[in-house]
């Protein structure tokens, strides 16, 4: 039976030090030490609070959602991980249209940081600008803590940019250890990212990149199938290749959904819009296009349409290992039927896995919570073994 | 003296077992017991704030407050119980017009819960709908338990359905009580439950449903009063004549606000739509038949308008019991010359009646903080008994 | 080196009786022993919590901010104070155009605060209008606490009325103070509040009117200046001249801003509207006569581009004491050539002054803070106190 000084323990062994004090923009940028760190303060947090011990950490303090785009689910994740330690969330909706920079970032970011320990930021509409955004948030804060002006330094979780999706990534990662029984279990195993066909446009890349940029680390042997046409960005490729050849895994690409999932033990298939459309629309709402945005959004979902069969059927299904590869998605997805008329998935197959997709998401607030303790508390073991000795009651018994 | 024992002594001779881990839904759906059981913690919290003992049961943990209408009172409610309880309250804002099903639910509803030990509903627009939706999100959030999504089962709050609205006539019996200094008083006292004028259409019938459905159990004699047209949901109808079978009261129905305002002892007089009209507006809507739902509104000002005389006037006050009859409103009340220039009550009725009116409403957020702690804690009495040991005060002093 | 002992001493030898259980609406309502111990309890905050000391008091309770205007800034100011001291925040957004009155203000005030320990008020639009609706809801709540409506009496802090933004004022004071190292070290010295150009319009003038409404209390000489035609509330300059009089200082205006700037210690320059005008548009909005502020809108534009030489230029600020007068701002500033073609001050002017600007802003969090406190508690050095002793970590260690 696992009891919290498993999770310690293992803790102990993992070099993360760099975390300490510093954002979460990109997984490729973090070390697997750091990335199991992750995973190991996140079953933690978990098993915790299914043990009703609190985990609140700070009498107070805000975690700041700042949002460029409205999402109810990672609204909620960022909000539940926040409570889960104490802090209390305060949204800043920034709005899709207006991209701010240099002296109003710099401002803004200062003027709503004074108590905030946290900023947890989604900003994934536009090619080149998210990851970037959140730099420029970083240093603007940084630097208001050298400066005197904050008394501490707000630490920065990506929450979706326009490279990765890291708290999808690892929630996505976290639910394959414990399905596959540990990172151990994974060399050799087969996952397809695939695209889907999906009725709407548009959707973000950062999933796919995010999910080839990471689960390339482990060994396993990570196949990346879209139609010819929807690319995904050059330079995560590359990460993805060069962590392969680290792992000991290895990262290919077809233009054939049936190759990706034969003999797969894990399938991942979820429509995303081309990388080079993304830029190409990110331009138009720089030179305020509507004319072009619109005659974009035509052609995208034309192209779509010309790939309906590749959906995630039961057909294909059967082809994966034993018919029963491990079936993944961030959700919401488009089933076909269910949501939509043709879509990701089929009905029969998203009901088959509802549970372990529920599963799946559910990590997401344990992921993003082990994220802010790793990044505000130096020795985070000690602080787990502080909390169960002190072992108050989350809910009073 | 009252002292907070005296609230625990009488949960002890209460039995109110199946309300642990359940939902509040309808008053009617609960034991005589049950009921009692929320008005004793309601008390016996108010208590406790009035003699600065916290009542934080809670280290961490959501109240999510799902909402089909914004309401700001409702929501301050909603928000103000939490808070007592320790839950930081997360709002989903699902907009008016999105009636969602099936999958979306049940999806939803999950991935807001991780951390949710309540859920507040509010889905009173729509006939059939809102009850029904309160079940499918209950029916989602409880499997997600069982399947080990949610390390808690998320209770539900039934903030105002198309049917009842709880915490509101809670609320309104909880003010009666003290008022009449206690349940066993009631017996044989005349309520008036009656239809008044409003220049606005459509107003819920879920507080005259309520108050029927709740009021027909403490022996009183009920009078529902209305213009021919203006029926309520005929089930509920059926339940009040129940109720006052077994209780020893009585429940009848007239067309006369001044047979109905005779010797009361206490009067509701307030505005609802015809059950017939909410109907058939809810089909309109579910057609998206706009020019049907403009002409049904204009049809229901003519109907509303030939009943400008159903008000509570001066004269109509003079007749209740010794012209003293208490009056309830749920809030905000039209009143004639203040907030429209005719309308549910004479100002002098109401400015007579002010401070009682916004005591019967001050209840709401104990009422509802109740709600949550019987449906979260098995031995409330001893939770209570421990609080106060505890003793720590909710204002440092 | 300071201890939390020299704000407690300080404390400890202020009469500041009159604030417990009142509420913050002018500074000149304030004595001076009063705005002193603001600043001190603002100061002690900020040393708690540089030192990781909780100052959480309240184990339960509602802040509440009632804001007639969107800002980004003050919502997170007012959250961050209520969030130190253990309030939750809920916000009333009552949107722009609707100006409740009467029975309306009185009813909502007392619904939303069964639960509210603080009220946060923002209502800075219509002349004659916020002041007086702040005193509104004072009234109403003072009463539902005196009738039992409400457990507690909820005070209110002016987040910024018609009249005075007091706590903007006490929090760029907050920073003279520690710029010059002392009250004791203001007489004599020279501040200009000075007009400046802005290619927007409209902006309060309760930036101004505060402004010279305190500092006119420390016994320094402080100016007004603005281009004819930009006159400022009478009643406030009656204030300052009497504030001048009797601390020993100045008051003077003139329509140079050259002059202002002349020897300047501290400098102020902010564009504002013209008082007349201010008025004129509250009756236009009242008349709802969109065509009529349309036409004001364009008249004031037109009327602030004929004073584009009203700049806070590195000329003008060669011509200070030693040409390095302390710059302030109540940001965010118009930058000419950042944030505008021609705005209020040089870009570099405003880069060299940044760190300090951003400084001046960081004391607001802590000066609401300390209005609560002082309001809610008695005896807030005996609390400072035992907090120490206390000793919870904000953030556990």
């Amino acid at each position: 039976m696992k009891t919290l000084q498993t999770y310690i323990d293992k803790l102990n062994k993992l070099n993360f030090k760099e975390m300490y004090n510093n954002d979460f923009f990109l997984t490729w940028e973090k070390t697997n030490d750091e990335l199991e760190a992750v995973w190991t303060i996140a079953d933690a947090l978990r098993y915790m609070r299914e043990n009703n011990i609190s985990t609140k950490v700070f009498e107070s303090g805000l975690g700041i959602s700042l949002f460029r785009d409205n999402s109810t689910r990672t609204r909620f994740s960022f909000a539940s991980a926040c409570n889960l330690l104490g802090l209390e969330v305060q949204d800043l909706d920034e709005g899709k249209s207006q991209v701010a920079h240099g002296e109003t970032v710099r401002e803004t970011a200062n003027m709503i940081s004074f108590m905030a320990d946290i900023i947890g930021i989604r900003d994934d509409m536009y090619i080149g600008k998210g990851n970037a955004y959140m730099h420029e948030v970083s240093e603007a804060v940084k630097q208001g803590n050298e400066d005197g002006i904050l008394e501490q330094r707000p630490t920065i979780v990506n929450l979706q940019c326009d490279i990765d999706h890291p708290t999808q990534s690892m929630s996505d990662m976290l639910h394959i250890i414990h399905e596959f029984g540990g990172i151990e279990n994974l060399k050799g195993k087969k996952l397809a990212m695939t695209w889907a066909y999906s009725p709407s446009y548009g959707k973000p890349l950062s999933v796919p990149q995010g999910v080839i940029g990471l689960m390339t680390r482990m060994g396993m042997d990570v196949v990346l199938a879209h139609p010819e046409g929807y690319e995904v960005m050059p330079e995560v490729e590359e990460v993805a290749k060069k962590n392969a050849a680290a792992s000991g895994g290895s990262f290919t690409k077809t233009n054939s959904m049936a190759e990706a999932f034969k003999d797969a033990d894990i399938v991942y298939p979820k429509s995303w819009a081309p990388f080079a459309a993304m830029e190409k629309r990110t331009n138009l709402y720089g030179e305020g296009d509507t004319e072009g945005i619109k005659t974009l959004e035509k052609e995208l979902l034309a192209q779509n349409a010309q790939h309906k069969d590749w959906a995630c059927t039961e057909e294909l299904m059967a082809t994966t290992k034993d018919g029963k590869a491990l079936y993944l998605h961030c959700l919401p997805a488009d089933i076909t039927g269910v949501s939509c008329k043709e879509g990701e998935v089929d009905a029969s197959v998203f009901d088959r896995y509802r549970t372990p997709l529920y599963k799946e998401a559910s990590y997401k607030p344990y992921v993003i919570a082990a994220m802010m303790l790793l990044s505000k508390f130096e020795d985070p073991a000690a602080l787990l073994k502080k909390l169960e000795e002190k072992g108050t009651p989350r809910k009073m018994d």
